[in-house]
């Protein structure tokens, strides 16, 4: 299996630092091992992603990149497959046997928006992928996108060194420290 | 098919506009017909997801409540199956068959929190179910429940009246007003 990063573009402290959470959460909980953001840099939300993974484990990492032309152009020039979620992309489960095909041996790239995506984007990318062409969350998407790209598997990561694991129960909590 | 209803619990206007939206959006895209909410009642939620209503076409109602308690009794008493979906419950695949089971013939109440969620919704549900037991969103957590729940059909949900449809492009954009 090949590495998936995401890319999360446009966040903005004020408006978008859970939404910017949750993706960066969804993402580690799927099996993600890095988000790298662009707009505007922010520590908090730096910390605070870095604080789950030291509590709940794993590998995942969270950087600020004020270009994300570099990442993609980086991202291209290593051979990943480039994949941007939109609303007006092509329907998911049309397209998604050639997006698997890709992944058997090349890295993905997931662009997720962002207020405004660069019409830039649209073209970088090796194709616009949507998930019903309703608007709704980048972060449903993201969760969509993985959950059908990876298959049932996405739900058994590995999160070495966590410091907190949960023992599931149909009745609801029982969290235990390890 | 039966129906599903979402029940989000303990909105803060403040704090939550945005994600009990894509909450709200998220359930509309993959074909839930009602969303009510609890905590604090917000006009403006309400409307802009009426918004999205009038312009993206379908039936999706959106509503405030201030008593989850009477909400979860009158789906008691309707005979609903009750799902709580919490990062404490029984992970999704190992309890996904008997959901469906009741989805047969019983409709859903689907709850989702939640900044506190009181220790008596996880005794009243039916079942409390975890996405991957990780903290990540109430939205992916949402998104994936539904998806798994419907199958690859979720992806088709019909709204009429749009007065907006997408066509969809591997290329990105293309927007066409109806």
């Amino acid at each position: 299996m090949q590495r998936v990063t995401v890319l999360r573009l446009g966040h903005r402290i004020k408006r978008d630092q859970r939404i910017t959470t949750h993706v960066a959460l969804t993402a580690r909980a799927l099996g993600v091992e890095e988000i790298v953001f662009t707009g505007e840099k922010d520590d908090i939300l730096i910390s605070s992603i870095n604080r789950v993974v030291e509590k709940w484990g794993g590998k995942f990492k969270i950087r600020y990149s004020n270009s994300w032309k570099e990442i993609i152009s980086n991202a291209k020039s290593q051979g990943d497959y480039i994949v941007h979620l939109t609303m007006y992309g092509a329907n998911l489960p049309e397209v998604l046997d050639e997006i698997k095909e890709n992944f058997k041996r090349r890295n993905l790239l997931v662009i997720v928006g962002g207020a405004k995506v660069p019409a830039e984007i649209y073209r970088l990318a090796d194709i616009n992928v949507a998930i019903t062409n309703q608007p709704h969350s980048e972060v449903a998407a993201l969760a969509l996108f993985l959950r059908d790209l990876i298959g049932n598997s996405v739900y058994n990561q590995k999160f070495p060194d966590a410091k907190i694991t949960i023992h599931p129960s149909r009745a609801g909590k029982a969290a235990k420290k390890n």
